[in-house]
């Protein structure tokens, strides 16, 4: 199998948060990493910063003729986008991978834009930070994160093995592998659900004030509801149909717990509650790798 | 005004995670602290570690005689079931406090109960664990939270500034004062809805293997579902008017944000995450100061 090592070329396409995490982690780990994203001074920034070679603001042959590994950190619909417009350019035996939040709305369409001879494997860092863009990018938040590898029947085992490779040189706690109807509802409740609660809890009161009183069990259900909307609004509606079902099942929960406040019904929260304090048992975090 | 200082007699009812925390703060304090609690062992765990002189199971004349400050660190019903067997017992002079979650349900029987000359002043120590029990204790729980004195018409203005006091000497980050109701208010929207939707997001899915998959906005979110569910359904149903309440507004708004993504509404989504990524700003934890 190939090794991703100091000969490794890698190309990020959209240097962001997480194209940059990535080009800083693979810097750091002896590839070459260079970058094609939109603005200039992100790409003065970067290599002021010594985590890429160098870029361009322009799709050139040359850029992608290079890489071994192009990476793509773009918006779903921006990705595909992308791809109808040069995948024709990447030369054969070069793996592709992304790093999207939903799967089954972006790899079959993008594995038939690939040309002949180019595979393209998803993949999905689960990581990120409040804010955007490249000056916020930082490997360590690889540690102690899944890297999730999402094949389809199109994709074969080396480069499956390669993609989880790359995983693990990124620094990340655990690899896996999902198909990508798993992957979409998996993420739907893990990520995409709590999400939405953070949002709607946030907007449910604005009373003057009570960020004075404000404790830890507050602050932790609501700092993802500092959120890229453009982003997050995107990934919802393309996993509707996982996200709606999850809603809609949290919905009901919350709705028993809260007509049995209702009827004063003790015995049937204290059952709820003691679910809940034994299901949260599993996910306590691991004991990280040290990056 | 009196001074809390080393010649203060603090008596701890109930010393559990709470009740032993006070304690442990106040004795680096150079106070005097005793303990009135339901198991020998608690005592005896607690006179070795040092952070009590003594404690009794049984309540005594001498105990409750010898106290400057009554800390009630019990559960609601507890206290009021407490206070009218042994009230009668608290010398004049004596300052009786809580630390209880709810406040109107309990403060106005509190403070009927108390013999002629005796102040019951409640506070909210807004600091806990997700474990309980004296063996859990530990006084850092108060650097960087609030406690908030909770005054009656009945109290006096000096009782109120000895209670302020008794949070500073704690070592809490921020004191203030509110009166109970919107106390009430305000516990119900911050503190009790968060634990609501924990519990019901444990409760929403059980799929095995999720775990692996979890990530830090799903561990947050989902901290305070491991829940004293005895403890907690008492405190839900005490504060039931202003928690409901909350509930339903935020069903209402989570209910818009799955509408909207029924709709593919994407514009109405990317508002909505507007107003929270505006409105959680105000909430970033504030710089603590050192304990």
């Amino acid at each position: 199998m190939k090794k991703i090592d100091s000969d490794t070329k890698v190309l990020i396409v959209g240097l962001g948060l997480i194209g940059g995490s990535y080009a800083k982690a693979l810097t750091k780990k002896g590839c070459k990493v260079r970058a094609i994203t939109l603005k200039d001074s992100d790409i003065e920034y970067s290599v002021k910063e010594g985590f890429i070679e160098d870029g361009t603001t322009e799709v050139t042959e040359e850029y992608l003729a290079w890489a071994d590994i192009i990476v793509f950190s773009l918006y779903p619909h921006t990705l595909l986008e992308w791809l109808k417009k040069y995948a024709g350019l990447i030369k054969k035996g070069t793996v592709c991978t992304d790093v999207t939040g939903v799967k089954s709305c972006v790899v079959y369409d993008a594995q038939a834009l690939m040309p002949d001879g180019v595979e393209f494997i998803a993949a999905h860092p689960m990581a990120g930070r409040e804010r955007s863009g490249v000056r916020h990018s930082d490997e360590s938040v690889f540690i102690g994160a899944n890297f999730i590898v999402v094949p389809t029947d199109k994709n074969t085992p080396e480069t499956v093995e390669y993609c989880k490779q790359l995983g693990e040189v990124l620094g990340f706690y655990r690899v896996s592998v999902l198909d990508p109807e798993s992957h979409d509802r998996m993420i739907a409740f893990l990520s995409q659900l709590t999400h939405c609660i953070a949002v709607s809890l946030m907007c449910t009161n604005d009373t003057p004030g009570f960020e004075a009183y404000t404790g830890d069990s507050f602050r932790d259900l609501t700092r993802i509801a500092k959120i890229n909307g453009e982003m997050w609004s995107e990934l919802f509606i393309s996993n509707k149909q996982f996200l709606l079902a999850e809603m809609d099942n949290f919905i009901n929960q919350f709705t028993l717990l809260r007509n049995m406040l209702e009827n004063e019904d003790k015995e049937g929260m204290c059952r709820m509650m003691q679910i809940s304090t034994q299901r949260r048992e599993k996910f306590d975090k691991p004991k990280v790798k040290e990056g």
